[in-house]
């Protein structure tokens, strides 16, 4: 890899908690360069990218001007990559920029409806450009769907507990529904029951998720993030867990789609299809 | 301890499970010697009791004499001790005749009523005799319970887990209940909200038992008997654990048992009050 | 499935701990009927199998003649298979004996030389007879094997920690070195030193497998048998967990080993092969 | 409470991390108010207390005049508290000068020596005057420390497990020492050897703090602070574990401290003696 040029990545976004990530870690990978940093904070104008993700000055000044910044990453002898942060009302038209431009985009921001997401890959595929949409950066929390629903062929039996802080409003968690839809997609009900279960105090039991799966939702103080899928057969129990605790653990899963992306030639959705 | 001669048991229900894990208990304690063993299944009679426990021979045959054995154990020089493992229709009248005989009971069966404990708490005070009733012979859960208990005063936030075998009916487990009821008579509200909770999936956030406290049952083949007490506080999770896998683990309950009730007056009720 | 005839299995080694679970597994797989039931203990013979195995009578004697057995089970009009759970010495025969019978052995014999193996693959070939020799018939570890092998290509810090009663003399166990070398065998070192690391008592870094992989041994009493592999990036921990509490593990692996060789035409080793 | 005047509060090394964390607490607790925040470094001069740590203005400015700031706690109708976290080469003398003054010392910074603490406590004495020295403010580890204490007198067999981050130089870490000597002090010897452990990887069974007590150290990047206690017996394991995740954890602690420190007439040491 010593003799490649190092791929050119633009951030938009740069100024949220997520993009300052993405400048740290960008700036941190040999095989990469800072190109440019966006944000429409007025605040923000002409500072350093660099000194506003905490990494020390990277010579990149933060711009509002989205367009020339595409323009200058397209002109680049390696394929330019965005990787956008953004907010929902924007990013269509953002992605829909960058590939027209010939700009590899990779998408963390979410909100894009399914219509619209249909629309860029037929967009990407014309272009035959590549375009990664991740709604999930963790490469753990993906290892880990990836292990369950494997199991999930050779156990019948599953529970998953989600734990997180007493700040956060919903249960269960976004991301277990996710892991039990993907395992409900295994095509067979879990669970099967072998008692007649009687709940003495409503709720015990926990909810249940399609086929059968139930979930369990902790919310404490001190907690931050954490899933626990736990499979059962007689005389074993067979446990996937993954904690986060800071929002640096996307990184390496941003750091692989910036990799990836520059050889796909059309668009691609999630995280798992890379690995 | 070597020239004090050792303590004569009776096991009343040696047949049963729990009677044959004390007369293999008991067989292996050096400050104790098995006296009797007493059980009303009349495929048992006269077989010898360490035999049917599963540890060898002891030359202590089954008998369905309950009132010739109490009077024996009440003329040894040392203290008798009778171990009641029998059924809730029969134990009030086999502690009282105990008790009648100067024998001291230790009684882990269960069904015994608020009148009729009072009552044999009378008989005992009068009698100047010990008499232990213990419906949890766990060390490991009392510690658990006690440790929960000292927690639940500098915590403000505790939600339970408690995991069991799929064969069990009801949830949440008495004892996870019980603990609640613990924490509860420590005269403060649990788990004080900070934000508005929505439940997408009914029942994923627990139970709610006595002052808010949350209890979450799982119930899957391979667990055996577990559970878990998770305190919160921001930076911070305090969790206490208990796994039990054979009901061997009761036994130092009940060797300690055996040991206290010799020095008793009275009537004892719970394992924690001699801990 | 309804209107197949059932798989026809004889158990080389009946009476064993693992022989007789494997009887009751068979008893109760809608898709198989016990054929026979080898042993050589003498007490054993003409003894029902089911019975012997604790799940009921069965109809099948336990016997020690095993040539005809597999002439018996070789004349079946559905493919015969002979699951072995003998000894090291006798293995190599009974296998290469029913491979020329036409009945497909599944081992779970532990023992036999990678010579031994070779040569039975060999003869297994020609003979186009299917054959399994299954070191490890835990579907859950061989399933935490393999997504830990997943996860070993995302993650460079890894380490194990494997808890046993405390009647285990060897550490780290065997199960645990086994993973580790396989991680290792992915083809890069693991755990990088960030800082310079001082033990102030030896030891309490555990040991180092292969290619830095550091392993945790835990003896205590009431532990049972479990391994946890666990994963570490900035900000995120992907843990996986195997508890074993009862043989009955095993027969899963069994019962599908049991259904995959009658579909093979050579032999396969391990359970992961077959997955 | 409510028609009591709120502690006076003075926090001494206002500009360092725990320092803010301490004026944040303060801030927040209603029967407390902030008097004072001092602080030697020159760039904080001035600046509001408040909103150097974080909470937003509070109208108390960082001072680095130390002497006049205990004479103006000292003139408070309701008894001064000073917090201390500075360095260990100073705390001696702000300790004696707060003590002189009648201020109330909680002292959180380390390193005084066994005389120095000796000597303070003389002089606390003869003053009349509370001062607390608190090695470690978390209530949660400090519990678990006390349940250890109390199963270590029914459990023969401990384990601990402790994992941090990989940028932690030291194994095992202190707090886990601590714990073991703590446990050691119970006047037993744990873990009695029940089969001759053959170690084939050296390290695997971790290290032998005192009284044979094992200690494992676990460090990969994603941990933060974490201890676990794991207590075995025939049939089960007793688990006491603490999670750190942020040093918030601590306050609750400090908040304790101040409110018992008002009370005490003397030097009292260790937070396990106010709890």
């Amino acid at each position: 890899m010593a003799n490649q040029s190092p791929i050119p990545v633009v951030v938009n976004g740069a100024g949220g908690k997520m993009g300052r990530e993405v400048i740290k870690a960008v700036a941190g990978a040999p095989d990469m360069t800072l190109l440019g940093a966006i944000d429409l904070n007025p605040e923000l104008l002409n500072k350093d990218a660099g000194e506003v993700a905490g990494c020390g000055p990277l010579e990149v000044p933060i711009t509002n001007q989205f367009e020339p910044m595409l323009a200058m990453a397209a002109q680049e002898k390696v394929l330019g990559v965005m990787v956008d942060f953004t907010h929902p009302k924007t990013v269509y038209d953002s992605v829909r920029s960058a590939i027209a431009y010939g700009v590899r985009p990779v998408v963390g921001t979410t909100g894009l409806s399914v219509e619209q997401i249909q629309d860029l890959a037929e967009f990407a595929e014309k272009a035959s450009t590549g375009c990664l949409i991740i709604p999930n950066f963790s490469i753990g929390m993906v290892l880990l769907q990836q292990a369950a629903i494997q199991a999930s062929k050779y156990f019948d039996h599953v529970e998953i507990i989600e734990l997180h802080h007493n700040q956060k409003a919903d249960a269960p968690s976004g991301t277990a529904i996710q892991t039990a839809q993907m395992l409900a997609e295994m095509g067979k009900s879990f669970n099967p029951p072998s008692v007649a279960e009687e709940e003495k105090l409503a709720g015990a039991r926990g909810s249940v998720a399609n086929e059968g799966i139930r979930i369990h939702s902790v919310r404490l103080p001190g907690l931050i993030a954490h899933q626990e899928v736990m499979f059962g057969a007689p005389g074993q129990i067979y446990t996937l867990r993954h904690d986060t605790s800071d929002r640096a653990c996307y990184m390496p899963g941003v750091l692989l789609s910036i990799r990836k992306v520059t050889q796909l030639k059309s668009l691609v959705y999630g995280l798992e299809k890379i690995l």
